[in-house]
C-alpha cells in the first residue's frame, strides 16, 4: 500500500493520489514529498527504485526482511534501516527509510498487519512542528522520535514481566514452578532479541550525528542528540532489566537449593519420628519365653504409650531444631 | 517552591523574593543568579523557560523525570542531569542544572518530601569560598561537590548492609534462610540501581574537564577534577562491593551444597544405626519352632543388651568419621 | 585439478586447457584471468608460484591447511584466508585467495570431496553482472558474496538445532536426557568453531574497505561494504544463538534441579504413606498376652480397615499440598 | 614525625634537625630535600603545607586517608598517592607523595605502627646510586621501586596460601570443610582488595612516562620504565591467581556434588542390603498355621544363614559396581 | 655454557673458541655475531655485559628469572623477553635476547636440562637461508619463528588432553571420577600459565612491527609479520580450548546433577518394591485370633505369591516409567 504526501514550504501539505505525479515532484526545490509503502507488492517496489532511482544493494536489502539496524551511503541518497515495536517487545516490525535533499521513502512491514508505527500521526506532528525546519532532516527526526517512543512502551510491558516474576521467586512449592522457569526463559530471550534491534540503531544515530549523511543538515542536529539520548536510556534500562533478572535467576537457584534441603530435614525428621514407634513394635513382637512385660495386664497400654511419649518428643525436638 | 539568590562581586549575597526581579538580573555582570525550584510546579517551569529561554528539549526532559545523568549544551546554556542521595542508596532524587554565564538554575525532585541536597548549606558554603571565584563554574562545583559527598554516605549504609550479610553467610541453619537469600537480592538489587546513576556522572565531569561546557572557565577545571576523583572512588568502590556481594553468594552456595551433605550424612548414619537394632527384632520376631535363644530365661535381655550395643557401636562408629 | 578462465573486456569467457599459456595472459591489459585449483598437488602449486611468482611465506601458508582468516600484503599481489560452508556448520574447507590487477588464483582444500563453494556458479554470475567491472575487485567481490551466503545456510542449520533442544528442555524424564546434554555440548562446540572462522572475516574485509589492498579499487567499495554487513548479520546471529543456548543450558540446570526436589518430596510422601500403614502391623504384631482387639471377631478386619484409611487419608493429604 | 634530609649535588647527605631551616633549603639549586612524615599531627601537616605551599584540595586529601592512587598535577608542585605492604597483602599502608623540582615531601600513614617502607634504607640506597641523577625525579624512582618490591613480597604470600587451599580441595570429608570456604573467600577478598591498590599504580606511572608529571626528567624516563614492567607482572600474577582461585572454587563445587552423589550411592546399597535381611525376618515372623520351614528343626539357622548369604551377596555386588 | 659464531657476509660461520676474541668482533661491520649462553655462571653475565655494555636494568632482570615476555628499548640495543616450550605447555623455559647492529646475545635458561630452543639447527637454518638477509632483523626472525612453533607442539599435546576429558565427561560412574576432577584442574591451569607467556609476546611482536626496535630494519618485516600471525594462531587456539574446556565443565556438571536424579529415582523404586514385599509379611504378622487366611493350607505360599507378584509388578511399572 503506497501513499505520498507533500509538504509545501510556506505551510500545508497534500496527499498525491495521482502516483505518476511523483516523478514531477522529486527534485522540486520548494516542497518535501514522503512516500510511505506498507508491505510493499513487488510493483510497488519497481515503481520506487525507477522513481528515486535507488540503489540496487538497498533494493536487494528491502526484499530480504531480517537486515541489522544500520546506515548505508549511497551516491544520491542514504538508507535507514530500523525496528519499531507495537509496546509488545517480541511484536518489532521492520522499517526502511530512504532520505535524500527533498524526499524521504519509507518501506514498513508489517507485523501481523500491525505496521507499528503510525505515519499518519507523525505525518500531522511533522505539520504542526515543521517550521523553519521543512526538511528531510527534519522529518526522518520527527520519525526516528516516534519509533523510540514505542521502545519505550515494550520497556513498560518487560518491566511489568519481569516484577511478575521477581514476586515469584520465593514460592518454591505449587504446580507454577515449571511455568516460572518457562517464563524466566521467555523473558530472557525476549530482552536478548529485543536489545539486538536496539544496539546498532546507536551506531546509526551516531553515524548521523558525525555528520556523515549528507541529507540531514547541522540545524537539526540537536534532536537527533536527543534521539540518541533516549536510545541509550532503553538501552542502560535493558541492561538493568537484564542484570536484574540474572540475579532473580540466581536467586531462585539458591531458594531451590534451600527448599531441598528442608525436604531432606522433613524428611529425615518424620523418618527418625515413625522408625521409633516402629522399634517399639519390634521389641514387644519378639518371640521370647521370658518377656515380663508382655504378661503385664497394662503392658500392651504402656507400649502404646512409650510410642505417643517417643512420638512427640521427637516431634518437639525436631520442631525446635527447625527441621519441622 | 522557587527561590532566587544572587551573589554580588564585592562579596555578599541577597534572597530574591519578588520573582519579576529575575529578568533584570540575568545578564547583569557584576552578579551571579541561582534560582532554584523544588518539585516544580507548572506555573514555575514556565516562568524559568521564559526568563531563561531554556531549550524546548530540556523543558521536555524537566516535565520527564528519570533522565540518564549527563551533559547537554545548547547555544546559550548547558544541561546537567544528575541524582542525589539522602545517605540512603534506594533514595535518589533527581536533579537538574542550566547552568550559563551569570546564573544557574537547579530544578529538584523531592524523594518522599526529602530534597536530598540541602541548597542552602550549599549557599552558605558557596558564600564563604567564592572569594575571586564568584563564577557559575565555581558554584556548579560547590554543588556537584555536595552531590557527590551523598554517595559517600550511600556507600557507608551498603557497606553495613553487606558485612551484615557477610556474617550471615556460614549459618545455614535457622529460619533467617530465606530473608538471607531475599536480603541479597535486595542489596544486588540496590547496587545495581545505584551504580547505574553514578557511573554516568563521569561522562559528565570528563565533559567538563574537555572544556566542552563553556560557562566553566579554565581556572576552576581543577575543582572538577578533585570531584572526578571522588566519583571514581565511588565507582571503585561500588564495583568491589559489587564484587564481594558476588562472592558471598557463591560462599553461600557452597555452604549450602555442604549443609546438604551434612544432612545427608546424618539421615544415612541415624538410618543404619536404627535398622541395626529393627534387624534384632525382626530375627527374634521370627516363628521358627526350634530357635534355642528364645528359650533362655535372659534371652530377652540379651537380645535388649545386643541391640543397645549395636546402637551404640554404630553411633560411636559414624561420630569418629565425621558422620555425626 | 587446476582450471584457468579468461573474461575478455569486451564480453565473454573461455576456458584455458593449455596450462603453457597462463604465462602470456599475466600482465595482458585486456582480459582478467582466473585461476582455481581444487585440492593442490604438488605439481600444481610449484606451477602457480612459478607463474605467478607467489611469495614464499604466502606458499608455506599453503601447504600447511588451517590457517586463521587473514588479509596479507606483498609486493605484488595481496593473499587472503578464507572459509566456506557446505551448508552444515561443522563441514568448513579453507579457501586461500592472490588477487592482482589483472589475475585471481583461487586454491580450495575440499572438505570429503565438496569444495563447498561452486566455482562455476560463480564465474557465470561473474560474467553475467561484470559490465563496467571487469576487475579482479569485483570478480574478488563475487566470489566473497558466495562464500558469506553459505554461511547463512549454515546458520539455518544450528537455528534448527538450536529449536530442537530448546523443545527439549523441559522435558527431563525418558531416555534421552544424556543424549540432549551431548547435543547441548555438540552445538556449543559447532558454534565456537564457526565463530571462530568467521569473525576474523570481518578484519579481512574492513582491511579491503580501508583499501589497504591495492587491487581492489574504490569503484567496488560499496560492494564490499554489503559483503561487510552480511558478515555482521552472521557475526550477529551466532552471538544470539550462543546466548540463547547458554539461556537454555541455566534453564535445564534449574529444570534438573527442580526435578530432583519433586522425587524427592514423592519419595517422602510414598515412604511417610506406606511407613503408617506398616506400623499398624507392627502394633498388632506385638505379643502381649491382653490385647483387647486381638479377640475382637472382627479387629483384622478393623486393622486392615485403619490401614487403608491410614493410607487414603495420607495420600490425599500429600495430593492436595502438590507433592505427589 | 618529621624527619628532613638534604642530599648535596657533590655527594653527602645530612639530617636536618632543626626544621626552621626547612624553608631555607626549599629552592635551593644545588641540593635535594626529602621531608618524611609519619602518622602525621595537624601541626605536622600545617608545617609541610605552609613551608612548601602544598595546594588546599590535596591536603585536604591528606586528612581523609583512603584515597584511590593517582596522580595530580598543580602548578607549582605533583600530588602522588600510592599504597604499601609489609609482606602481608591485607596490611596495605598510604603513602602520600609530594613532588617538585628540588625537594620530596612523603606523608605516610603507618599500618599497626608500621610505616611498611623503610624510609631509611630508600635513604641509604639513594645515596649510594644517585650519582649523576641528584634529582627528585631519581628520588622518586628509588622510593617507588621500593614500593613495588613489597608487592612481591605480599603476592608470596598469596601464592602460598592459595597452594594451601588448591591441596585442600580434594579432601571433602571432616572436620575442615566449612573452614575451607571460610578460607577460600578470606582470599578472594584479600586478592580483591589488593588489587584495587594496584591496578591505579598502572596509571601513575604511564602518566609519569608520558612526561606529564614536570619533577621527574627524561634521564630517569627509563628507570620508571622498569617500575611499570614490574607493576604489570604484579598485575599480571594477581590476575593468574584470582583465575587459579576461581578454578579452585569451581573444582571444589564438582568435587562437594561428587561426593554427595557418593554418599547416596553408598546410603541405597547399605539400604538395600539391611531391607533384604528384614524381608527375611518379616517372611518368617507370619504366623501362617502351616509354614514347612517353621517346624524344620534347623529352619532358624538356614533362615540366619540365607540373610547371611544375601547380605554378603549384595554387598559383593554392591562394591563391585563401585557404589560403596 | 658460552658459545660464540660469527656469520661472514659473504657466506660461511665459524665457532669462536677464544672469548677474548668477542670484543674485536663488537663493531666489525662485515660480519653478524651470535653469542648464546645456556644457563649463565656469573662469570657469563660479568663478561657478556662487559663485552657488550649491557643495560644494568636488563642485567638485574637476566638474574630474576620469570620476567612477563617484553621488549625493552635501550640506547645502543633493545632487550626482548619470550619462553620457548619443549612440547610440553608446562615447560616453559625463559629465553632473553639482546639485539644490536651486527651482534645478539641469547641468554637461555634451561628446563630440567632442557633449552627448549635447539640453536644448532637455528644457527644452520639461518646460515642456509640467510642469503641477502644477513642481519640481526633476521636471526632475530629465525629465532622467533623456532620459538612459535614450539608452542604448536605445546598445543598439539593440550589438544590430546582436551579430547581425552572429553571423553569421560558422559560416564559418571566409576573409580575415575574424582581424577577426572583433577585432570580438568590441571588442564586448566596449564592453559592458563601457558596463555599468560603467550599473550604478551604478540605485543612484543606488534612493537617490532611497528618499528621502533631499531636493529630490525625494514626489509624483514614481512617475515615478523608472519610469526605474528603464527602467535594469534597460537591465542586463537588457546581461547579455543578454554572455551571447549568450560563447556566440557558446565556439562560434566549436568551430566553429575542428572546421575544424581538417576540414582535417587533408583533408591526410590527400590525402596516402594522392597518396602511392598514387606508390608505382605507385616500383615500376616499380626496376632489377631480370627485372621482367615493364617488358616488356609496354602496361605503361606499365596502370600509369597502375592509378594512376588507385587514386587514384579512394581518393578515393571518403574522400569516402564524409566525409574529403573
Amino acid at each position: 500500500m503506497l501513499s505520498a504526501t507533500v509538504f509545501e514550504d510556506g505551510g500545508g501539505s497534500k496527499e498525491i493520489t495521482d502516483h505518476d505525479r511523483i516523478s514531477d515532484l522529486v527534485g522540486e526545490p520548494a516542497c518535501l514529498l514522503w512516500v510511505d509503502v506498507l508491505d510493499p507488492s513487488e510493483d510497488d517496489l519497481k515503481l520506487i527504485q525507477h522513481e528515486f532511482s535507488l540503489h540496487p544493494l538497498a533494493m536487494e536489502d528491502l526484499r530480504h526482511p531480517g537486515q541489522r539496524p544500520k546506515v548505508e551511503r549511497y551516491d544520491t541518497h542514504a538508507f535507514i534501516v530500523a525496528y519499531a515495536s507495537n509496546g509488545n517487545p517480541r511484536h518489532l516490525s521492520e522499517l526502511n527509510l530512504f532520505v535524500a535533499d527533498g524526499w524521504m521513502v519509507s518501506v514498513r512491514h508489517s507485523y501481523k498487519g500491525d505496521g507499528c508505527v503510525d505515519v499518519l500521526n507523525i505525518g500531522a506532528r511533522f505539520d504542526r512542528t515543521r517550521e523553519g525546519h521543512n526538511t528531510v532532516g527534519f522529518l526522518l527526526y520527527t520519525l526516528l522520535d516516534a519509533v523510540v517512543d514505542t521502545y519505550f512502551d515494550a520497556l513498560d510491558s518487560t518491566e511489568d514481566e519481569l516484577e511478575e516474576i521477581e514476586s515469584r521467586i520465593f514460592v518454591v512449592d505449587g504446580p507454577n514452578e515449571s511455568s516460572l522457569q518457562q517464563d524466566l526463559l521467555v523473558l530472557r530471550r525476549e530482552l536478548l532479541l529485543f536489545r539486538r534491534r536496539v544496539v546498532p540503531l546507536r551506531d546509526v544515530l551516531q553515524t548521523i550525528l558525525r555528520q556523515e549523511v549528507r541529507p540531514v543538515r547541522e540545524d537539526v542536529q540537536r534532536y537527533f542528540q536527543d534521539v540518541l539520548d533516549h536510545i541509550l536510556r532503553v538501552i542502560d534500562t535493558l541492561e538493568t532489566q537484564r542484570e536484574l533478572l540474572g540475579n532473580a535467576v540466581d536467586a531462585h537457584l539458591a531458594v531451590v537449593n534451600n527448599h531441598m534441603n528442608d525436604i531432606m530435614k522433613k524428611m529425615t525428621s518424620w523418618g527418625a519420628i515413625l522408625f521409633g514407634a516402629a522399634l517399639v513394635t519390634g521389641i514387644y513382637g519378639m518371640n521370647f519365653e521370658y518377656m515380663p512385660e508382655l504378661r503385664w495386664h497394662y503392658g500392651y497400654f504402656v507400649a502404646l504409650g512409650w510410642m505417643l511419649l517417643l512420638t512427640t518428643g521427637l516431634y518437639t525436638w525436631f520442631k525446635r531444631k527447625g527441621w519441622l
